[in-house]
């Protein structure tokens, strides 16, 4: 298969950790015989430097014509500690969001046996967890009108969403479903948001085509108590822009280790793979950073283009490196391993 | 001190939880020589079979008359089930804030000691948690605009902060952070929403008043994981109406048991007062629901009107059953005694 990819190392940690996924498509080349074409672009922060837009047209234009997308971190310290900031390097996240359709966030969070010990909440609670977070991305909150009174004293976000825009990410979510434990949870504020309610009709809906897969509802205040007390009864789950940001970085907290998880971007015609963690910019150029995320995203980005054999490859070498505690400091207290070296060994690993 | 207070029992456990605070306001007259007026009204689902609304004209009048209200809890599976019922035991919840202006919740999230094993997270992190989270409770997307297109696709919720709402309840914050630990996070989502970023403006600029008082900002997003990874690090927690909603329940399971933990919502000339838990309809007439959370809530009750004497003999009579394990079995796994039992114990131990 021939794929073009754009690699958007972004910053802080991100070029380093995509460095090593780099190493890892190389490897599939060669062992699978594939053609992946890799092209870099600025992104975030320090495209903000070189051309004031987080997200430069270039950029974009080479995203577009991409097959998919590989991101490494945006975010610095500098806009991180000033919010009041006009251009900022998340704008450039919402603009490709939105640009290219990406509508579906998908979030697996999967517990490693290995690091059981890294979550902050006990073993027994955590132990199994394996849910996939589909969080709706280009619409919602995040998206509609925003108003500030000319004063000044008054402020507004209006939160919309139509039919069309729920039922694409909930069919996409009802598959994964099929495919897994074949159950979905909905989660959103039914009682109290009309949005929600919209929800609600058009996924109760919806699940009636999936009769073999397990539907239930949950309030957002539930949803976020259930992730901690009991997280293995999630398989699938699904909610908007905004109560997705919260519970898929809490849901990251049960494996104690975020340098660890992968996530996908999907749109109809393009899809952009990224860790979960931030740009981590006290870590950039120390070669400490967990490539793990980045590598388990590129595993993602070939799943995505159902290259499942070569995506197992990947899984298979991280798990080898896990055994054989080939690992960054973060996920072990204390390690000789750098980013680099984790990289190599992964990537030398794909058989 | 004389003090009328309306007594709304509402749904499920909610009248036997009730029940005993009343034992405990009854030693509380005796002991410290008050006169306390307890007049019982109907709420929430009760009171949609009587009348057909969940808040009656009635109730409403009576709170309003009244100098504080103690509420048991509110909800009923036939409504819980069914979302789409027009009539709901919450829009009376939301009626009785909006109508007396109960514009702070407030919820203190302590650890028990005795009780640090039932938190599902490791001890070491949970260990001498004490925060309490101030949450906006009249204003943002809970009472914004809501529509729904006539054909039924497409629909909108509508968040919007003034900064006069938003100010009342910051000022509140800072002076509970100054009796405390002297620190305040705003947790907003500051980088996407404009409400947000009046709330981080508004907030910011009353910080400067209070000079000894330290102030951070976290987003919504960190906000979740913190409170996981290390919720020691909070004191007072400042947000809106929604992010509220789902960060302080999230935080009472930090607890891992919700049936210890009290919550007040105030206004400029009401308050009302309520356990943290929901009604809990499995429980409703068994005797095994713990009367703790809405005893604390009285505590907080009395503390709101100074009488602080009184609020720490309840609390010292709880510390009490909590010593001699005179506590239902939520709490400790199995137990011999009932919330009838409980509540005498508790009631006749304030001295
Ligand atoms: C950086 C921010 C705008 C972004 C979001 O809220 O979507 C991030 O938190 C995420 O979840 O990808
Ligand atoms: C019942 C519901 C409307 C309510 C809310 O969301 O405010 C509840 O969850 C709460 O926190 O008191």
């Amino acid at each position: 298969m021939q794929l073009k990819i754009a690699l958007l190392g972004g910053d802080g940690i991100g070029p380093e950790v995509l460095a090593q996924s780099v190493k890892c498509l190389k490897a599939i080349e060669e062992t699978f015989n594939h053609r992946f074409e890799l092209v870099e672009a600025p992104f975030g922060a320090i495209a903000i430097s070189g051309s004031g837009k987080p997200l430069p047209n270039k950029t974009l234009e080479l995203c577009k014509a991409s097959d998919a997308i590989l991101l490494g971190a945006i975010g610095s310290l500098e806009y991180d500690n000033n919010p009041e900031a006009k251009v900022r390097p998340e704008q450039g996240l919402l603009r490709i969001r939105k640009e290219l359709g990406l509508f579906a966030s998908i979030r697996p969070i999967k517990m490693f046996p290995a690091f059981l010990g890294n979550s902050p909440l006990k073993r027994n609670i955590v132990e199994n967890t394996d849910m996939v977070i589909f969080r709706e991305l280009t619409g919602g909150i995040y998206f509609g009108q925003k108003t500030l009174s000319e004063d000044g004293t008054t402020a507004s976000d209006l939160c919309t969403y139509s039919e069309g825009e729920i039922s694409r990410i909930t069919h996409l979510a009802f598959k994964s479903a099929k495919k897994r434990r074949k159950k979905l949870t909905l989660v959103d504020k039914a009682n109290v948001l009309e949005t929600s309610r919209l929800w609600r009709k058009t996924v109760t809906e919806i699940s009636k085509s999936y009769p073999d897969v397990e539907f239930e509802c949950l309030f957002i205040d539930n949803a976020a108590v259930q992730m901690m007390l009991n997280p293995r009864q999630f398989d699938v789950v699904l909610t908007d822009n905004m109560f997705g940001d919260i519970l898929s970085d809490q849901g990251s907290v049960i494996l104690g280790s975020v340098g660890l998880l992968p996530s996908a971007s999907a749109g109809i015609d393009n899809a952009m793979f990224e860790p979960f963690h931030g740009s981590y910019p006290q870590a950039k150029g120390k070669n400490i950073a967990n490539p793990v995320a980045s590598i388990l995203s590129t595993a993602m980005l070939l799943q995505h283009f159902n290259l499942n054999e070569e995506a197992n490859a990947i899984v298979a070498a991280v798990h080898k490196s896990f055994v054989k505690k080939v690992v960054t400091a973060d996920v072990l207290g204390s390690s000789k391993y750098g980013t680099d070296y984790v990289g190599d060994f992964i990537s030398e690993n794909i058989v």
